[in-house]
């Protein structure tokens, strides 16, 4: 890499190399390190050039790899620029006004070294580094906004029975962590018996599963949850989604926050059958779109550092060393195999 | 029939022969016309005997023909015993305090001239008798209950879109009517063009449209609601919910009342794959449960009635005499045959 004082520099990039059916494999990626960046920006630009530090590997990233209507939320990736994705970035150039040389952002960014970002609209500027930066992907990010108020939209009280699926990833062990402090009984699932473990000993789920070793989930459900289920936050869907709206209580809520099980066959994605309980039990469903609650992200700030610096809340990462290790990482999330909010280190500085 | 003084009367009765699959056939069912009923019921019971004056024909009548699970809401029908549904009735005797012989009341009934009502938890007294009895079955029972409360979950505004399927059905048409006196354009899809025709021309529908005669119903929507809907009144499900999904606006609503078009197979109904997009669009879903709004139903009242008797309100009924057309009404009811409320007239006292 060149030194950054100079206009150009060398700038390693992860790009998609073809849109994909199925599952990613870590070889539909490439990393590139033939490209350089301009570190100025052309006159009149109001965007910022940045230094990406550190990168957010998350399962929605899945579903722009092909083309998807996100009804506007997301494009899918371009095949010829880098894969796209949130990050923790810091500024090198700044035409933008709210952003000047030095300060830290996170928001979406690209899986490069540098990044040139034209419009900074979702864009936040990190004033709290007293914290690990590397929470700006996760708990002081997009998924912990979407934990918060995801679960806030299901509106749990004291004694009720909360399930959390996909409890030991990013919005996951946080939503857990959320239900025991409102006085919930919480129970998780996830695909490893580490994972497991993890979530009944130090993320302090009252119950955690394998579902991966229950052939049936609705007696699964039935086990951990005789009288039923208040409060369901998905990060699944599939066919865990099907077997907790059969269990769920008379006027249960339901926030649908993902849909990682459904995400490497998108197009022939399963279809939910037990729609038809949510009417029997006057259940409520909503989707976390969380875009929404960014104006909201002040509130957030104000609840959850307090936590963080007293040591109230535990947030387990998964921390990746060097951008030409994405690939196998967001492939690899795909598939579980990650324990925690996986990230990418990308820089130091 | 004897005379109704005497200690047994003749009591004709629809029974199921046995339970179903698929769709429901006329023959399925039968009249039984050599039972006799007491109508002096036995010492210290605080049921009621009653005569049943209209009976109500509604598509959830399909699902318990079979051993479907409803979460504890219905019981599957008993083959030895008369069909169960809403009526509406008079009081032969009563050992229940809050009525007396010759009330009426509108609750859960059998499918014959006379019941015997071990409980009356579910029954309601009819205190306004200058609007048609008939209406206790549709537009002032379950039905206008169902349409008011859950339209009311829908949280609609002035200037909204709303879509309702089936509807010119008992609930249907009441939703939209209430749609457009909230202000929103209101659009509806039902079986035929004459009951297209009724949704424009009698019911103040903006649009209306036949599902049967549209390929796609995704295009179709687009067709009406190019920018979007904002409320959903589902009373169909399948395939019209999923491709309703895809169409809804940012932060729509979603109420679930009934899922005509999966009742007759049940057991291997569609599923809802594109719930997905609920995520994208923080689109909420609610179940509508009747039973919940049962307590409110003074409240609803107060609020009808008016509109009823100053002829602000329209309701289309398909009325059929006579408990041995029954069977067919239920079948038919099942096929979309009916326009309009459907109902039994079993006697006129």
């Amino acid at each position: 890499m060149a030194e950054e004082g100079s206009v150009h520099v060398s700038n390693k990039q992860v790009f998609l190399k073809d849109y994909i059916t199925g599952y990613l494999e870590e070889s539909d990626m490439c990393v590139k390190t033939d490209n350089t960046v301009h570190l100025k920006l052309p006159e009149g630009s109001n965007g910022v050039v940045v230094k990406n530090l550190y990168l957010s590997v998350d399962p929605y990233m899945r579903l722009l790899m092909q083309k998807f209507d996100t009804h506007g939320i997301f494009s899918h990736f371009a095949l010829n620029s880098p894969v796209r994705g949130y990050g923790v970035a810091r500024i090198c150039e700044s035409g933008d006004p709210n952003f000047k040389k030095g300060d830290l952002i996170w928001g979406t960014t690209g899986w490069e070294e540098y990044s040139v970002l034209t419009s900074t609209d979702d864009h936040f500027k990190i004033e709290h580094t007293d914290v690990p930066l590397s929470y700006y992907t996760g708990i002081l990010g997009m998924p912990g906004i979407a934990a918060y108020y995801g679960f806030e939209l299901c509106s749990a009280k004291k004694g009720e029975t909360v399930f959390v699926s996909s409890a030991c990833g990013g919005v996951g062990q946080l939503v857990g962590q959320f239900a025991k402090s409102a006085g919930c009984y919480v129970v998780g699932s996830a695909g490893s018996d580490e994972k497991v473990n993890l979530l009944k000993s130090k993320l302090g789920f009252d119950e955690a599963f394998n579902y991966k070793e229950e052939s049936d989930l609705d007696a699964a459900l039935k086990r951990y949850f005789p009288e039923g289920i208040d409060v369901y936050f998905d990060n699944v869907g599939g066919q865990m989604l099907d077997a907790v709206v059969l269990n769920m209580k008379y006027m249960g809520r339901i926030a649908l926050c993902g849909m990682i099980s459904q995400y490497n066959n998108i197009d022939s994605r399963e279809g939910t059958h037990n729609l038809i309980s949510a009417i029997f039990k006057a259940v409520r469903i909503e989707g976390v779109q969380v875009h929404r609650y960014y104006p909201l992200y002040p509130k957030f700030l104000e609840f959850i550092l307090p936590l963080i610096r007293e040591g109230k809340i535990a947030y387990v990462e998964d921390i990746v060393e060097g951008l030409e290790n994405g690939p196998a990482a967001l492939a690899g999330l795909l598939r579980g195999r990650n324990v925690g909010k996986h990230i990418i280190a990308v820089a130091s500085e």
